[in-house]
């Protein structure tokens, strides 16, 4: 455990004679002038200070919880994350605590304050709302995909540029041409945007003019997929296109279906690479919705759970990507 | 709450001058003689007994937690169940633990510890192992769909007789004229179980011969089903059913997948419903796997919540079902 005369982050940056947000910046690898990069390397080394956010807010005494903060247990991919964190949290003798928080902003609050005041040992964050301002230095939690600024708190994800990647190459390999990306994202930042340069990347390692939708998630999505494939449409009623990577499988899937409504054959006329990984009902053996880039759910949750558990000062930068793998899921030819 | 001379069951049983078994056997609508039964309803009338198992489990001193114990939240019904589980109990200002117990026995039991030790305020059960035997008069309880002998413990389930005869009307609705039933189901008895009821009245009530799989639940799912087909065929190869009412969505799917593989048409030569009401991506408005029967998930977990919460001792006999409604999905003509 940490001493009480442990140096925090502001007696860096006063060392330093920087702003905490400088330090904050620097350790977290986001870019600053030179100058002041070595003004803080040089305080932390004088000062020996060791990133320990989370490890600082493990208390001695546990409660042996830890909360989950989730948009849902619905889509899939959460219910996955949710099973998988309730038997890692099992493994180190800790109980779940389920906060699903979507469209309730105010539940995440809820569950910070318990962290805050001990109630619980830790929280683990999958959430697309905008919870940073609230997170204290004080409270012991990893988050999974998102990106909060001048916060300096462990993250873990699926390496999303990697896959994002291995989709075009994936596509290529199958014999697409002209592969184009479709998102429908978040507003908030997270570890998911790097898919599409990881797309953007493989299309010009490979010399193709790159070609995407890239919308805010909304209500819409189907009218707007609908128009891109009109807009792709040439005079014989040919597509511009023959491969599609969704930033999603759930959008993979709803392309896929607009596809074929549209009398395109899928994989024959056009190929299709979602991303996440999820199965029918759950389960491996049942297949999946479309071929996807798959993310380690198991590997990921394990991970949260050992950075949230773990004693001593955190790594810098605290950000653990994991490798992602391709599956074949009937949307394309291989 | 219940004044501590409430008299309990062991009065009854004593005042009635029967086994306590007989007691809690009349309580749950479970025949007995009728000399027997004259003398408990005799006894709880004299005693002004209650049924309170759950209410008097109920402590002053709430820990604001309940524990739901679910096999996973992978199978999309649990997932949906859990959900709507957490956002019930957040109404009443109750945080959620939650407990995956496939597979791992001792985590249902240690869950059960947790209520007699006040740690939780009670316990919501989806499950399918054997934990009748470690629930105790003083743990607040309320089980969904299973049923626990000589335990008197509040339940909730669908509808599940009215659902397999709604599934056989459809089907004969929609033009069938010899419905099957396949079910692949858990060895522990449970609401679940009328579902089979329900087809062999409807088929009574309409002069059709009953046909079905019926099956424990198992991994050679698919060859037995294979091997079902196959058993239908004619020397033409034409199959003995038109209509198939599977147990659940999963295996309706997996049956569709089967017969497609055969080369035939769902609807057009076999018309398909399952029961659950399970949404691909877990939103209504993506659609359904399968036609089929739906359980109200939201109305089940508000009255799991409801029940578990009240303060006032339960009706009897504590069993509350809710009714089911058809949900087309695409495997019917209708």
């Amino acid at each position: 455990m940490i001493s009480k005369k442990a140096p925090t982050m502001k007696d860096v940056a006063k060392e330093a004679g920087v702003a905490l947000g400088t330090v904050s910046k620097v350790i977290n690898g986001i870019p600053v002038s030179d100058k002041n990069r070595e003004k803080v390397e040089m305080a932390i080394k004088n000062l020996n200070y060791k990133v320990n956010t989370y490890a600082r807010g493990l208390k001695t005494q546990k409660s042996n919880l830890v909360a989950l903060i989730i948009p849902d247990t619905i889509n899939p991919f959460f219910a996955a994350f949710t099973d998988h964190i309730e038997s890692a949290l099992y493994k180190k003798g800790k109980k779940l605590l389920l906060c699903c928080a979507d469209g309730i902003p105010q539940k995440e609050t809820d569950y910070l304050n318990l962290a805050t005041n001990n109630k619980v040992d830790g929280i683990i964050a999958l959430t697309y709302s905008d919870i940073g301002k609230y997170i204290s230095q004080d409270i012991p939690i990893v988050v999974f995909d998102r990106f909060f600024e001048n916060r300096v708190i462990p993250r873990v994800a699926s390496d999303n540029f990697a896959g994002g990647c291995l989709a075009v190459e994936k596509l290529l390999e199958f014999g697409c041409r002209h592969p184009v990306y479709i998102r429908f994202h978040s507003v908030f930042p997270g570890e998911a945007d790097k898919r599409k340069d990881g797309y953007l990347y493989a299309c010009s390692k490979h010399h193709i003019e790159p070609d995407y939708l890239d919308h805010v998630n909304c209500d819409e999505a189907v009218t707007i997929m609908k128009s891109f494939i009109e807009n792709h449409k040439d005079k014989e009623g040919n597509l511009a296109f023959d491969g599609v990577f969704a930033h999603t499988d759930y959008h993979g899937y709803l392309f896929m279906e607009l596809l074929r409504q549209e009398g395109f054959r899928v994989p024959e006329d056009v190929q299709v690479i979602g991303f996440d990984g999820i199965c029918k009902f759950g389960n491996p053996q049942d297949g999946l919705f479309v071929s996807s880039i798959c993310q380690p759910v198991e590997q990921l949750t394990e991970k949260c759970v050992e950075l949230l558990l773990s004693d001593g000062p955190s790594p810098v930068p605290p950000l653990t990507l994991l490798p992602v793998t391709y599956r074949y899921g009937g949307t394309t030819k291989g």
